[in-house]
């Protein structure tokens, strides 16, 4: 059985028909021909193995012979909302690096002193689907279509677990992972939101505090946006990790 | 005065001739001229004040006025072991995250299963300098030409603090972040061994074993060497920002 895992979104019926990439890989790239074995994932954790019945380099056919719902190994969820860097290559980045390390859902942010506010969603979506296929994973984060600040924080309205602010003049405050450890709660439902370049406007960042989000920095150095939003996926996932509590 | 910093590698003269790429940014690009005064590092700790004295677009002559030593605000010093990647974007992205996040030291190792041996060093240095400048900060990481396993390992026969090994199979063993909780002699020199995309082969493992190298993890996802270096430099960050000891 090939060591790859194939991407097909709905694994319910019996007989599937691979998109036409996905297709090229198996076919072309790793050679395979009718009768071979792969393993599908659908981004919602099922894995599912199915054999080759017409090995067409476009439109390659399956059956699927068996399947099984695997449980998300991360004891936690953590949600990213983020404002888009000017350049799209450094939130391509980041999202491939926070698929990897672990990623739940996206927001993306158009805030004032955002530099972008469009963006190509096919090519995040297939970012984030060959990052999951190439770190073995099940769950596909959601992506959201880009949103104004204040809609996206309206939304929020119901969240009833942990969320943060993290900006750069948050820089004298406690820092992120001091938080979660301070979280007396217990919340495995993270959520945090990070700024443009430009960093949030104060107001902006006083609109979170009043919807209860906690203001934390990110450490002592000065990150840029990708680099914030790397180091909160890996300092939570070193968090979980561990389950650390303070020394004193 | 400007907000950014400048680059040059020795303060200790009082009058310095910025170099060429420094020189446009300063005088084309900011548009400074004579008797404007600018911050400079020297990646060694130093800041400098400095004027302007001759505002030449190629070649800025400065007078210092005053300079500084910056301590390194971090409380630990972290040296990473990584073979290249095949891409080297891959591998300079990783390096300007690192830079950001906390780094002293980079080796570039030639493995087994490496897929490259040669590397343009002037290239990292200067990603290096950009993202030190970008983050402001005083310390430059050094960054060793790259070398053979077994001789970067002989020479870190005398290393007498914490050092890791982290590849795939060792997914089973305990992870770097909770091996930092159990380091009893709290070392704040920690030196982290990264493979190559295929891996460490079993008998250099097994030679960083002998050499006293602890087999880590880096948490349960399967990362790509440089999220694999990156995870390392954010998780050793987080677990100096709080000092965490294990819950049990």
């Amino acid at each position: 059985m090939s060591n790859f895992l194939f991407y097909f979104p709905d694994l319910s019926a019996r007989e599937i028909t691979l998109h036409e990439e996905e297709s090229k890989h198996l076919i072309k790239v790793l050679r395979k021909t009718q009768g071979d074995l792969v393993q599908l994932v659908d981004g919602k954790g099922n894995l599912a193995t199915a054999s080759i019945s017409k090995d067409h380099p476009k439109h390659c056919e399956l059956l699927i012979t068996s399947i099984q719902h695997k449980e998300n190994p991360r004891p936690y969820q953590f949600s990213l909302a983020i404002a888009p860097t000017k350049n799209s290559d450094r939130i391509e980045w980041m999202l491939e690096k926070c698929v990897e390390i672990g990623l739940d859902e996206l927001f993306l942010l158009e805030t004032q002193n955002s530099e972008r506010s469009k963006f190509n969603m096919d090519r995040l979506e297939k970012i984030a689907i060959s990052a999951m296929k190439q770190s073995k994973q099940f769950y596909l984060p959601r992506i959201h279509a880009i949103q104004k600040f204040d809609s996206f924080l309206k939304q929020q309205a119901h969240w009833n677990c942990a969320r943060f602010i993290a900006w750069v003049e948050a820089e004298k405050t406690s820092s992120l992972i001091k938080r979660l450890q301070a979280n007396t709660k217990e919340c495995t439902d993270i959520l945090v939101l990070i700024g443009p370049e430009g960093d949030f406007a104060k107001q902006e960042v006083d609109q979170a505090l009043k919807m209860g989000f906690d203001s934390v920095s990110l450490g002592q150095s000065i990150l840029r946006t990708e680099t914030a939003a790397i180091q909160s996926a890996s300092w939570i996932s070193g968090f979980f990790e561990t389950k650390i509590i303070p020394k004193n």
